[in-house]
């Protein structure tokens, strides 16, 4: 039995790469070899995927970037069926067992994909994924909002017109140590994330781990595009869709740090999280607009989660 | 009994990073967990190091680095002694099973050191190291040199003057995947390796996993300046500290890809591949120098290869 003050154990599932068969990880063993890619290169890519009362939300888009960043890093095609299928053992055993359990299935968690070059020895691709509860901070983020700073991120992606074809632009790969680091130095300053910028330009790019969207006056959604420095965030593009709809004007634009000062409020939106509003920002509190509500309605509209 | 088509297996040890105990790991048991940095974000370091005789080669070098790279990162200091302890361990072990074997112990051999940031559950660092033969490879492009492509690195490293603490310079962590994905797009080509440049400058920064290092007439040495993008190179100081000792001029000075062109010769030095001669530079074929001997030589003395 486990003990109660641990944090309960993920449901894994071990996925063949090339739509072969599943099967179930114990989380008690390790299952990457010391030549896997992973291991060795940070060489690999993931797609995190929030599940919302036993389904799996804004499935296509994350099927479409995984596959998107695969192709990015000359991987093998992940198959989009088998994804689909491995996700809904997983989910379905994650829910039959937390269900038996003391407090019962949460109504979310979080599904996790990973797919790497494999080991050195097979050239397979090794991948899995795990399905697991939301971390209390995202929760407590989501409830209370965030405070940020901006920063440089440090590095201008981009070869100057030239191909540099290795950086696999747009790809949502394992190489994240960075963003994780980013993130220790905002905690250690009494903060919960990063937004980058570009000092060349002043362009805001994205948070460590999160699209950036600002809401103006008038109903306006804006993020700034997605290109080298800005991944394409799939519950960004499901909120623009959806609020289009609902007769909100939403654009892709550059943004300066200013503009965020400027804006009626400024989110956080990515797969788990959801979307957490920026409460300060550069030390500037960022008061709730009337509409807070209403914003975060139109995101759980985008999503589905009714 | 192993069959002889397959690559000998490594000899691994596991690493207490708190300078504990360490103890024999099986290569043919995983010993990753699914929540280990490394794993999911590619946060972690390494150094790879050349065994020599059943010596490690340019040891204190190697450790100063090792630490660098965990402060850079903020991770907890390795114990020097405690690692040069586990590394002559493995070295024993490996040279004592190989001399049993019908080849016997090779001359060389390979020591990757592993230090990630551990298990989210436990956050406790995941250390260990491997000892396994040379990949052939490097032993022909040690014997017949290397075809390279100069091409952007694809990113500027740097703040353009503010700080920017999250991205460990002068770490060597475990975010090598755009250096993979070079040296498959050079292989693609034809190509053995790819000499990064910055755009915004002409200055030729390193290789993907080696340093530059251009031979001009009078007996000088050239390399370009550690910093960001440019990694300190080991080998590098190991070969510029015995060659200044024997009267040659060495400085660690910004070339371009035309100093290359009209250097002498011009190196890719690293711990494993020692000096590979670049043969052929953006497709224009350099010739060997007439002092190819020597420089082998220097380098060999520089690491105490006798």
């Amino acid at each position: 039995m486990e003990s109660s003050h641990l944090a309960p154990q993920p449901v894994i599932y071990l996925v063949e790469p090339f739509g072969g068969s599943i099967r179930r990880q114990s989380p008690n063993t390790p299952h990457v070899f010391w030549d896997d890619a992973a291991v060795t290169r940070g060489d690999g890519i993931f797609e995190s995927i929030l599940i919302h009362r036993g389904e799996a939300v804004n499935l296509e888009k994350h099927i479409e970037r995984f596959r998107r960043s695969a192709a990015a890093l000359d991987l093998p095609e992940p198959g989009a069926e088998h994804w689909a299928h491995a996700t809904c053992e997983a989910v379905a055993d994650f829910c039959r067992e937390r269900d038996s359990s003391d407090g019962g299935a949460p109504e979310q968690a979080k599904c996790v994909w990973t797919m790497t070059r494999g080991r050195e020895s097979t050239g397979v691709p090794t991948a899995w994924l795990t399905v697991r509860e939301i971390d209390p901070q995202v929760l407590r983020q989501r409830a209370e909002g965030v405070k940020v700073a901006t920063a440089p991120r440090g590095y201008t992606i981009g070869g100057q017109g030239q191909e540099v074809p290795w950086l696999a632009v747009g790809a949502k790969s394992l190489n994240y140590a960075a963003s994780m680091a980013a993130q220790r130095w905002a905690r250690g300053r009494g903060l919960d994330d990063v937004i980058y910028y570009d000092p060349a330009t002043g362009h805001v790019l994205e948070a460590t781990t999160a699209s950036v969207v600002a809401v103006k006056a008038g109903r306006k959604l804006r993020t700034p595009p997605a290109g080298p420095g800005v991944l394409t965030g799939t519950t960004q593009q499901a909120l623009f869709a959806a609020a289009s709809e609902r007769g909100w004007r939403c654009k892709a634009r550059e943004l300066t740090v200013a503009d965020l000062l400027a804006a009626e409020s400024v989110w956080l939106v990515s797969s788990v999280r959801l979307g957490v509003r920026v409460t300060q920002l550069d030390g500037a509190e960022l008061g709730a607009p009337g509409n807070e509500e209403e914003i975060r309605a139109l995101i759980g509209a985008a999503l589905g989660l009714g």
